[in-house]
């Protein structure tokens, strides 16, 4: 059995990170699924999924790391043909990935005590989004 | 069909890299599954799954460059609300994420000749950790 | 139900960036599958998957910002036993991980209009690959 759903979210701006743990558990919770496996997706080449402990130092912490590791000031091929400034979001998004599988035990995510669930827009404006979540069982 | 299984682990302290695959193997073998996937999710916001070669000098690299890339001796802001000085376990752990997928073919996990299953500990002491193993099928 | 498919790639030596999306979506619309799931896997501890806007500028990026996180000229342990001079392939596959996770909707893969799927060689040398594709559903 394959439910297929789509979480639409409005990002505010670069390294926005919106804890969509709770409307994902809407839908393992609507989905009655048991015992299976919950997959998401963000389809956009500048955003990411992850998991993480959503507590503002810590998104702050993530945000520095990646200016760090991922320098938006610097340079990027990708602006010859596009020139609008989001080389950056593109390689972070291509490290940091678009997808993750979380499992479902006894009707719940079987999250960590500590773990949410988050996108990350890594694009430099507010973006509409489309995330694919898809439960197996 | 789903199989999920709880494998209990207890890690060493900091950076302790576990080769968890002859344990996923026997899961898999028990299952009888011939042609199926295999997905691992560790149940924490400090700790990750990830496949490398899993020889000591390689152990070593990995986590030379988790050093480098995401130091310890750093600024964190995680740091103010818990002051339990693991803000950088966390930011690794959502850069290398909890989960990994491996393809079941012909009744084993199909890796590479090299390809070996390994947690890694991201926290600064020794912990108890729960992953959770699915075979779907 | 689940699908699997072997597909064999040749690299053309380190920091090839193959698009593979056409071969993915070949193996998509031949198992005829509406709603479902693409889990891609490479067999090898030295080269990763990802999706990425597959674009000669940012594969410029992807390949500069590897070089500039996890450097080739670096001191490798992995080099004492093998000498074999790909310690940092070793490195950046464990970090970027061999496998990705893509929705089938519709009958086609879910992809934003930016996003595809690519393999990254990231040995030093020219390399036979294999690349297992499983469709769930």
């Amino acid at each position: 059995m394959i439910i297929t759903r789509e979480l639409k979210l409005t990002s505010s701006g670069e390294l926005d990170v919106i804890n969509i743990t709770e409307k994902i558990d809407d839908i393992v919770r609507e989905s009655n699924v048991r015992n299976g496996a919950c997959f998401i997706f963000t389809r956009s080449s500048t955003s990411a999924v992850t998991v993480m402990e959503f507590e503002p130092g810590l998104v702050e912490d993530v945000k520095a790391m990646l200016n760090r590791i991922i320098p938006k000031d610097y340079h990027y091929e990708h602006e010859k043909k596009w020139h609008d400034g989001n080389g950056h979001s593109h390689v972070r998004s291509s490290f940091l990935k678009p997808d993750i599988y979380i499992p479902i035990v006894n009707g719940s995510l079987a999250l960590g005590t500590w773990q949410q669930i988050v996108f990350i827009e890594l694009d430099i404006r507010p973006r509409e989004r489309s995330i694919i979540v898809q439960i197996m069982a």
